[in-house]
């Protein structure tokens, strides 16, 4: 029957087409904090922000009688998340279910339009090699287990009514769906995250964490060389080595002592890479607490390079 | 970005492709009656069957401060009803959102898995060029106005909890989208179905209406023309008239006091066309109120016919 996919798209017509940016990660990994400094950087008329862990097919009185957390490819939907994603990929409209939070229920689905950017977060939105199509930049996000802990007991008990104890309970029942289904995502990061603190230092309390930010030669990164070296004395440089597969990777490292003056440097390098010949966008690098981060600023800046990027060569 | 499109289809794979059939009609019109028939014939194994009425875009608290009816297409999400025809059609599945009659609230969505074949019923199926794109089949429920306002008002009030002036206010205000939205579909339909008394006949109270099956030469219907006849004076006939539009089509009349015998002659006439060497399927006929006709039952046939002869040209 191709007639009929035929008389489909001759219906259709064209369609805008949406750069497509994913940010996978566990719970708790900072996957809200890194993509609100963007929605707002870019504005809601032009970007679109969907979480995929809408997606759960059970409730959470559902999920009890099952032998799997919603972590599990199992607990979701993920034949209707990979439509989602392509059809959003291709300009469309989705009706996106919706999973309320703080009552564990599926209630009325929404209605998501596309704008030219559309952000895509979640647990599992590079679980399978359709949704890994659908986007043109994949970020992971990587901290060391024990920040993510407790980042996810603050958040589970202060949003959640969750006790301490019943978030490390959930914690070690999930570890091994964290392991089988959501840390295997960190291969397909053209992108991959790490905010941590520096082992060895002594900085204040109040000195923000470090990025590192592996850039994967899948996507083409700004060139940094001639503003960054691969010295290890300074608060941030640009160093190539190896990632844990063996596979050749630039490090950016972007360390939370980093002075005002040298993040000033660097950022502008990237913006200016870009051409637009626009000034430097601010409202970037808010933590969650309300303090600001120059290592989460720069990390968010990157991104903005290459959607800007990717929307100005789709343009093209 | 065409390559993210050919990255989607390689890694779909081929999907299989049910037949679609489009059964449209204002509210009451006999739609689900109709339905019932076939999904029972068929097997629920075998067959899904989808309500349209289900993207309503507001509920039926926020219906209240708009200047239009439900019947209105900018009272339901018809793109996305649209989306999802597309999908079904070409065999994937859809998370279909649900429309809650009783309580007039939208819930939770449920996923729909495409069959071999796919009814589609409801109030605005054939209502755009795309959503028609969708189907193999399409049929128009026609029955008289002042029958249906009457079956209306039955249904209502024994299962909505309305009184009777409330559904003829409602079928009032109603009226005016009826003429713009909905009976425009009866000019897209392959098969007009219209059940109703014949004018100028004293027959018994418990006589079954007639049926007047208007046969476009959109879609290759059974030949009949050897079993039946245009005599006027049998009970069953086949006549070549002019539509309302001016185009010409077959009109099959099945009159409500046909004899079995005549009616048996005619399905097996139909069945036969079909050449499945199987017998002649039960469970066709049963009306809402348990009564059998068999002026419905010709009709469901006519529809089972094409069901299968175009699940059989597909497979071919």
């Amino acid at each position: 029957m191709p007639h009929r996919i035929v008389h489909m798209l001759r219906a259709r017509g064209s369609a805008r087409r949406p750069v497509m940016l994913a940010i996978a990660g566990d719970s708790a990994a900072g996957k809200t904090t890194l993509t609100r400094g963007l929605v707002q950087c870019l504005g809601a008329d032009r970007m679109t922000a969907v979480c995929v862990d809408d997606y759960h097919r059970y409730d959470r009185a559902e999920r009890r009688d099952k032998p799997f957390t919603a972590l599990h490819p199992d607990c979701n939907h993920i034949d209707i998340m990979e439509q989602h994603l392509q059809l959003l990929s291709m300009g469309e409209p989705i009706l996106k279910p919706v999973y309320d939070h703080s009552t564990g229920e599926l209630v009325r689905p929404e209605l998501v339009e596309p704008r030219d950017f559309v952000i895509v977060e979640g647990l599992l939105p590079l679980h399978t090699r359709l949704a890994r199509a659908c986007f043109d930049i994949t970020v992971y996000l990587d901290p060391p287990e024990t920040l993510r802990h407790q980042w996810k007991i603050q958040r589970d008990c202060a949003k959640r009514g969750y006790t301490p104890e019943q978030v490390r309970a959930e914690l070690a029942r999930r570890e091994p769906e964290s392991a089988a289904y959501i840390r295997p995502q960190r291969r397909w990061a053209d992108i991959v995250v790490r905010f941590a603190p520096v082992a060895g230092r002594a900085d204040p309390p109040d000195t923000p964490l470090s990025a590192e930010l592996l850039l994967r030669p899948t996507i083409d990164h700004p060139e940094l060389r001639g503003v960054l070296d691969d010295a290890e004395h300074r608060a941030m440089h640009l160093k190539l080595h190896r990632d844990t597969d063996g596979r050749p990777v630039d490090a950016l490292h972007v360390h939370g002592y980093v002075s005002p003056e040298e993040c000033q440097v660097v950022k502008k390098a990237i913006w200016e890479r870009l051409g637009t010949g626009t000034t430097l966008p601010g409202s970037l690098g808010r933590l969650a607490d309300g303090a600001d981060s120059d290592p989460l600023a720069i990390t968010q800046l990157l991104l903005l390079y290459h959607l800007l990027d990717a929307n100005r060569r789709q343009a093209a």
